[in-house]
């Protein structure tokens, strides 16, 4: 092949889900494109990282020193949700029912990989927890085993503070059959189940 | 969202097999990855247009005025194989077995989206098989009904010239099991079925 041809499927290859045959499908196809398509799309690539800042507090993604959520008046200040990177922030945002501030850790503890407390953002955590007036916490990582450890750490190290901790519920998924459900799950969901009481939606 | 990531995720969403989810999953990841990566990614989309050009002979992508299968000294210049694009010449490569020249069609007749003869490259093959010495064109279009209705078309108007016209086989792929081969399939794999005698492939 070609080497500017190869180059590029070279280049997009490397993006994660894009295999050899997907990179030299987009490539055929870009070369098809107009040259404004090509030149947008490089831009917006060549330039994403220059653009985007870090939020100084919860390390959202933003355009200055504080991300919007942050600088936002319309938020409650006294709720802090820790998740574990940006983008858990945007399905957060996508269900729209939170109004609180995020803070983003930066991954989960995993020893075996070298990520121990250290290498999260759980000093910047501690600081903003001692000097925001901080109500509650809420753990927002997901539920594998490493995100489980990560939430059972922090509920430990900030045992005993002034703010209320708390974990997302688990339980069974909206919109599944309980045939596909597997066992630790229902089990989580029969141990935190809700009594009802007749009339309680209505 | 914020708005530079908001045109990486447009930008990466017109790319075909890209929708909006896979594309904020890949604008995410470009954001993580440094900066020398994205600029590589960004210098090969924003220039291969330019520096891919195409043959003048066959219309396969190039360096310069002929592409490396029209000025190799290698390839039988006596046989030509008609492609519907240059992706397809990839295809034929790879498995090494075809040592002649190809012709890229453009495409293949579909009157009902507007693609006629004229709108293909059927001329530029006219002057070719008139100028140059071909002993064989072989018709190395798919086997869709637009495909086959080109191909059909060409060997009529290239009926009784000096140089012998053939057709990829029609048949039983390989490595397929005979009940998911589809009806047409069989039929034409009986038709064009092949006598064998023992000892043929030993």
């Amino acid at each position: 092949m070609i080497e500017p041809l190869e180059n590029l499927v070279e280049a997009l290859c490397r993006l994660p889900t894009i295999g050899r045959k997907s990179a030299m499908r987009l490539a055929l196809y870009l070369l098809e494109r107009p040259q404004e398509e090509l030149t947008v799309l490089a831009d917006s690539i060549a330039t994403v990282k220059a653009k985007v800042k870090i939020c100084s507090r919860c390390f959202n993604y933003g355009m200055s020193d504080l991300c919007n959520i942050c600088a936002s008046p319309n938020r409650d200040q006294s709720i802090v949700c820790v998740v574990e990177k940006p983008s858990d922030i945007f399905v957060f945002e996508k269900s729209g029912v939170y109004r609180g501030l995020y803070h983003v850790l930066g991954g989960v503890l995993s020893p075996i990989n070298g990520i121990t407390a250290d290498k999260l953002r759980v000093a910047q955590l501690r600081a903003r927890l001692d000097n925001d007036n901080v109500k509650e916490l809420i753990l927002g990582l997901g539920a594998s085993a490493e995100a489980e450890t990560t939430c059972l750490y922090l509920a430990r190290i900030f045992a005993n503070r002034h703010f209320k901790i708390s974990l997302l519920a688990r339980g069974v998924p909206a919109g599944t059959e309980l045939e596909y459900i597997d066992q630790l799950t229902l089990n989580q969901a029969l141990h935190e189940r809700n009594e009802i009481h007749y009339g309680d939606r209505t």
